[in-house]
């Protein structure tokens, strides 16, 4: 099983992180259909890009604010198993010719590349339906109302006021001059909004009482946007080693980032505060948020 | 407004098909997010789109079985605009370069043609978002339970055991010799199973009982595809006038149908039998499935 490219393998997050990812995996392949006859290759497709590896911090995200409010971990799993689909479609997309035409993705060939872009185009709808059908299911959660209310925050999450919007106007943004506002509302869009639904995701689970659901989704909120100023930041210095992927693509493209605005070491400066915020929104839930302490550290020190 | 390309708009189904279609243009146009920036493009292909005409079969059925079962129309139109959008997302996928590779549809450029390729992947994936943001919506229905059983039969209907596996085998399926059990087999993947599924929310949201569901459902089926063969027929018949699009295309990518099988002759006289098997379905029924009943008798005088 792939941990990205990094090689801090010894540390708490990572083992926490490791271990929720093979227990996501294994759920994937039990929730992916089956076929009789040639539609078996759209499924292939979709099984290639989700066992592709990655770090599963939106699954693991779900998993630990799940278990924070006393969630079981059946249906944990099954609300992160969706949230990974939603995910993976969004990569399968975002890779395409006609998008960000990314030939590579976690050290091996896109979807697109593998396949082809009939198969790809498809393998991500099946996927986006896959994440919701998931959802509808009573084993994500026994309370069909719980279940109305996570489908309705990652519909919004994923449409054209999150992920689908953000994608559009990033396409759009290359060679434009956007402020600190545009591109934080854009990126909060485009990565954050399904980031944010993964830790709120466990809130909504766990019917937390509002001030803790706040809570979560601040820690969830900021974590995401350090995530993002640290994936610009290795982008920009060429690591590309670290972060498994074509660098400087941002910067060849024209696309405005954080860092092209303030510079990298103002940005990694806020990256530091977004961390120290987040970790004092996990106060009020004491040791149970040990695993989510570890992952806002784990993400500040890939930046070192 | 648009009603495909029949010039039979004095019968009583082509009235009341144009009555519904008018709400739910008006609804879809109520449901369609607002943009603050440049991901407006996104929302304006998806207007495009949604509102480029088209018979509306789909939230006909919806509307008309709700009524049928006693449902609220607020309700019923919020179904139906749902099952309208998903209908139109895959309209737009299925019309990319890489897929169909389709330049008009209804007389009019395509997505990827008005806009581009990026936009009409987005404004598709914005649309299936959007159909099941709608159904988790409570305007819905009041029941959640109620919601998630939509949800979870559109998936399915959507997914890789329906639309999209559905249009992988028809994408793989060319010059391959097929039998009549996977010709019929694919047709209810791509086409029927979102078909099926609008004839069946109504008795979802009305609450059924599983013979009244059952017979409305057999209906939904037997219309479904008796269209598709009709379809096909004044496809190969060349008869682009009466069905708005490109003809022809089918046999010379060398397409298996159900036409070039068992002949036209054969092909008409089982959409004919399926026309009397539906209107059967409906006896249960009595006068409330009176639109219903001029909708199969529209569906099979389109092919003389």
């Amino acid at each position: 099983m792939k941990q990205g490219n990094d090689s801090r393998n010894d540390n708490p997050a990572t083992i926490a992180l490791g271990q929720a990812a093979r227990q996501v995996e294994q759920r994937l392949l039990k929730l992916l259909p089956r076929a009789v006859d040639l539609e078996q290759r759209v499924i292939d497709a979709m099984e290639y890009s989700l066992m592709a590896g990655g770090k599963r911090i939106r699954p693991f995200l779900v998993m630990e604010t799940a278990a924070i409010f006393g969630v079981g971990a059946d249906s944990a799993l099954m609300v992160a198993a969706a949230v990974e689909c939603a995910h993976t479609y969004s990569l399968i997309h975002d890779d395409l010719p006609c998008m960000d035409d990314d030939d590579m993705r976690r050290g091996q060939p896109t979807v697109h590349k593998k396949f082809d872009e009939a198969t790809a185009v498809l393998a991500g709808d099946g996927l986006l339906t896959l994440a919701f059908e998931i959802l509808s299911d009573e084993r994500s959660h026994m309370d069909a109302r719980v279940r109305c209310e996570l489908i309705s925050f990652m519909a919004r999450a994923l449409g054209v006021n999150g992920m689908v919007g953000g994608q559009m106007f990033d396409l759009l943004a290359e060679n434009q001059t956007l402020d600190k506002i545009r591109i934080t509302r854009f990126q909060r869009m485009k990565t954050w909004a399904l980031i944010i639904f993964s830790g709120e995701a466990g809130a909504i689970l766990g019917k937390a009482e509002v001030r803790r659901r706040h809570a979560i989704k601040g820690y969830a909120h900021d974590i995401g946007l350090a995530f993002q100023i640290i994936d610009d930041l290795l982008d920009q210095e060429g690591v590309s080693a670290k972060i498994g992927k074509t660098t400087g693509k941002d910067a060849a493209a024209g696309k405005a980032t954080l860092i092209s605005l303030v510079g990298a070491d103002q940005a990694r400066t806020k990256a530091e505060m977004l961390i120290n915020q987040a970790l004092q929104h996990l106060e009020v839930f004491g040791d149970k948020a040990e695993n989510l302490r570890n992952l806002a550290k784990f993400i500040i020190n890939r930046a070192y």
